[in-house]
């Protein structure tokens, strides 16, 4: 039986080992479900860049640039993060690139193991990433991209859920997949907004005024297609 | 109102600030366990030291020397890292300089801030602990020893369990508190002890035969006194 397991942060990933297993990476606040947003609107592709410095030379070659540093839209940007207003018509077949303060790294850790694919996983369309990674069946990675380094409590609790979907299909591997798999439990009891009212990113972004952004990320299967890297871009594919 | 928060990985210990806090290392399987169960059997000290070499040099002056590397009794050492095993006459009124896998790592690292007490933290006196860290009234920071870096289920379970002795008197702060606390509840459902049976450390016991060591740091309350690191010593103090 293939096996998932689940890493609770970027600072521990060198202890888990990738090699040919689907890797999904996930930021639900609010890279992945970003990349999602923009993709499932009509972006042709989104490429994930680690530095404002270098996604602004991307402006060059005809993308439009995204990005935020602690939570907020870099000055000069074309868009911030929010998947909300990413869906404008000016990404309409245009390629994004997009830098943030945790998702972005991990897609550029995972391209330099030898894993199989790299999904990039949200509520949007878990059902779609679960789907395709049961067809695949390969041995799976799902890593949470964090605040800072620090364990969050949404990415935390996307892989939980992703673990229910996938527990028939797969044995849970590791203390990670079972304290995911507990938070999924005690959200799904008060409802994942409810319950997410407590942690410290949806504060963070209250304070922003993007409690809509959270509203938006928690929607369950808007779109019924998976989003891989490939030749280091995001792009959908049903 | 004063703070908790939980720290789930060592591998992320440097994103907190324990500026003035209350440091609480936990390695429940089994450093802090074992260091509990030798000093209320009667040793005079336990000295947590880094590496086996080190260690080695303690026989000179006196010291019994105990630990583990993955989870085994190091070859040559009087004792290996059993909270049960330790409970032997040799140890009356000795120091004992006890190296293992995760936990003495962290004592190290806390003793390198400018943190207020640090103390070490078991089931086997989690009240008296508790109790000492009402009284004080600062700020806690609970490190969770972990796997290897990785995050494990044990010392979340035993954050948890902290966090709800402290709650009413302290506001819980971050994700690592709010993963923790749920990580509780779900134990406490089907008790800790099959709660932990899912868990990684617990298979790796099980297979060195060390099942009863589970069960031993499992108890509650065995003692009443809290443990101190002083001048790199861990000692009881009433």
């Amino acid at each position: 039986v293939p096996t998932v397991e689940v890493i609770l942060s970027p600072a521990i990933c060198e202890t888990f080992d990738c090699d040919q297993k689907n890797v999904v990476v996930v930021d639900i606040f609010r890279a992945t479900s970003t990349i999602a947003s923009a993709l499932m609107y009509g972006a042709k592709a989104v490429l994930p860049v680690l530095k404002a410095s270098e996604t602004i030379e991307y402006r060059e070659k005809g993308y439009l640039i995204a990005g935020e540093r602690d939570g907020q839209q870099i000055e000069g940007f074309d868009f911030g993060n929010s998947p909300r207003l990413i869906q404008d018509q000016r990404i309409k077949d245009k390629t994004l690139a997009l830098t943030t303060t945790n998702g972005t790294k991990c897609f550029s850790w995972a391209e330099k193991t030898n894993c199989n694919n790299i999904l990039s996983g949200s509520f949007l369309n878990i059902s779609a990433t679960s789907q395709f990674l049961k067809n695949s069946g390969k041995d799976i990675i799902i890593m949470c991209a964090g605040w800072k380094n620090r364990v969050n409590a949404e990415d935390t609790l996307y892989a939980g859920a992703l673990c229910k979907l996938l527990k028939d299909d797969f044995s849970l591997q590791g203390d990670g997949s079972l304290i995911a798999s507990d938070i999924e439990v005690q959200a799904q009891k008060v409802g994942y907004l409810s319950y997410l009212k407590n942690c410290n990113h949806y504060q963070r972004l209250k304070g922003f005024g993007a409690e809509k952004d959270i509203d938006f990320s928690l929607q369950h299967d808007i779109f019924n297609s998976i989003i891989l890297l490939q030749e280091s871009k995001l792009i959908l594919q049903s």
